[in-house]
């Protein structure tokens, strides 16, 4: 028997009219004999607008009751999606995260899915139904219903792949991955297929279209995907084990906003300092992304990182202690930066992309500040004037 | 320990700012260290605009998922207002119906509690919090979110008060209860007290203010229930066993619009025949309410019932087969009646109430069509013209 798992986002679920539409797109999959089973989000702008009546109720909602009231969201969504495919002539059931046996823990509005007890949906559908579950959402051992967080629908409709041994198809506002953002390379190229390495990677340096942490558990238990769009046909593009691919040097270049460049001179050479500073950060909730440390004659040295934009007034308030307690520091903090990644897994193999990129960037001018590498990235920030130019530059070099 | 159910309609909790006033209403019986279980409905007109969602996914949504979507409107409500009550300073925690135990069965959009696990509940109110409970819904045996239908959030919180052994109020957008309808006798008087037999028989009569099956849990169960305004302070009425009371010969007079009288001449005098009609009407699911028979000489009878102007249609339409049966029947269909009733309890015992009603319609000559009695009420179909100067006779009469 085929099976699959069909994930819907918001934005393809905005209207009754478009809730009809996938209505019909699942119907021809379930014409063909395949048990479906059907994660949505919450329709359109839901979730923001409960969002926004709990700030109204609350200036800090507790999380515990945030997430029984986000949850509704998704919650309208199977209901009204089940009744149209009932008049589609199937049998269908929607199931809420805790009817679909999905059991999370951590902290509230943020949890992870421990398990899934597909006991109920195995049921339905050996009962022929179409199942529809509802996506983000699960219950905790106290018997409270959860969120997963962002990203958390997507996280749902793999686990659930996962656990019923079966392919998922995420679909979105986008007709599949693109090795460079298309609104930056008018000519970009679709991927058929990309790895999912290579895709976590990617969506960790900035690529949007989904969360690394549903692709993570996509890679742990061999989850094929398939990114396409919800109202357009496309292939779409697969996300598949390494070893299915044809090893391309560079599979995409992604670019991440909204950072900011902090860099520190005159800092004592002294491993505890340093570290103090980096474990004040992390109690703060500051995620580094970028490290370069450089070693000056002096006794001192030059330390530079890269955070997220939105943690730029903590940021502040942890700078300030450290110039109080280190008088002879200079700070420069440069929000005018972006981080242009070049993601690949032929780059393990294949050498000579480094070289490549380095002199792209100097035969262009296009002027850069920290790199780091990973096994199978490398990542340069440059300011923001430059980041279109080195795209399409980079874009033209690899034949993205 | 005092402890005590409070229940919120949707009128009372229509907009945020509403729904605070009901916070700090709840506060100050809170700070007298009453153990509070709130009950609510969903925000305003919300459940309306659900079942306008549905109707637009489908032409006969099913029922399961309605329930699952409706329910969704109540947990909306629970959510906002225990962020509400902590930011207020409380312990408080928002419960569904399934995660407070309320076990249900029966049809769908219109299940009846079977029983309330109220471990829960206790475990919370014993760790002093406010229990904020979704009224109107609970979940079966299968594990199906359901929902009570009409006047389910009442029943939800009414059950609830039996269940833990306390009083129940009622919160509305009235004061209390009136023997006779305000609009219609702008002297009314508000009554201090009401059995909970007469105001069963007064909400089964058309007093709109609760539903008779919520009121049938606080009778079975002595659930002293007080019905009093959501936003303006006032003592409201108690709805108290019999035997609290002092009789008075009538304590309310109320008026069922939008029903149907029908008269049905020269009908044979066959008890199958007229047990038929009967069975067939139920069949169809029309309510019969008030019957009246008269035997002529002649073989045939005069058969004359009143029925909810909702059921018109199928009621013509049962008609019709029975025209087709016994063609020589004269049938008169009147749309252009009310009913007017006179319910206290005190008629047990004082004889004179029926004598002196018909003398008031002599007097004033208002004429009346079908009388039905009961053990506490009489009851008159009339001319819709002549109604309101019926109640207001009446409301002088008895000093309503």
């Amino acid at each position: 028997m085929n099976r699959k798992v069909m994930k819907f986002g918001g934005s393809s679920l905005e209207t009754i009219e478009k809730m009809q539409a996938i209505a019909t797109k699942i119907e021809k999959e379930a014409l063909q004999g395949t048990q479906i089973v059907v994660v949505v989000s919450a329709m359109g702008k839901t979730t923001n607008q409960l969002i926004s009546l709990a700030k109204q109720a609350s200036q800090s909602p507790s999380k515990r009751e945030l997430d029984a009231l986000l949850s509704t969201g998704e919650q309208v969504s199977i209901s009204l999606l089940s009744m149209m495919l009932q008049d589609h002539g199937f049998k269908a059931i929607g199931l809420t995260g805790f009817q679909a046996g999905i059991k999370t823990s951590g902290i509230h509005t943020n949890n992870r899915i421990d398990d899934i007890d597909v006991s109920h949906i195995l049921k339905y559908l050996e009962d022929q139904h179409i199942v529809v579950v509802a996506g983000f959402q699960g219950q905790n051992a106290a018997g409270d219903i959860t969120t997963l967080g962002r990203g958390g629908s997507d996280t749902t409709a793999i686990a659930l792949a996962a656990k019923l041994d079966c392919p998922c198809d995420i679909y979105t506002d986008v007709t599949g991955i693109y090795g460079v953002d298309p609104r930056l390379v008018p000519n970009a190229k679709q991927l058929k297929m990309i790895s999912v390495e290579e895709m976590k990677e990617m969506a960790f340096l900035g690529a949007k279209v989904m969360e690394p942490r549903s692709i993570d558990i996509a890679q742990h238990y061999g989850v094929i995907v398939k990114v396409a769009h919800a109202h357009i046909d496309s292939e779409g593009t697969l996300i598949v084990k390494e070893d299915m691919m044809e090893h391309r040097p560079i599979t995409g270049c992604s670019v991440l906003e909204k950072i900011v460049l902090v860099n520190i001179q005159h800092l004592p050479a002294s491993m505890t300092l340093i570290a103090n500073l980096f474990v004040t950060l992390a109690n703060e909730g500051i995620n580094i992304d970028m490290i370069s440390q450089t070693q000056g004659s002096d006794g001192f040295v030059t330390l530079a990182f890269t955070a997220s934009a939105d943690d730029l007034d903590n940021l502040e308030s942890v700078l300030r202690y450290l110039t109080h307690d280190e008088p002879q520091v200079i700070i420069q903090l440069d929000k005018n930066v972006s981080k242009v990644s070049v993601v690949g897994s032929g780059m393990r193999s294949q050498s000579g992309v480094a070289a490549k990129l380095f002199q792209l960037f100097a035969d262009h001018e296009i002027a850069y500040k920290l790199i780091t590498t990973s096994e199978i990235s490398i990542s340069y920030t440059m300011s923001k004037e430059h980041t279109n130019h080195a795209v399409q530059v980079i874009a033209q070099a690899f034949d993205l």
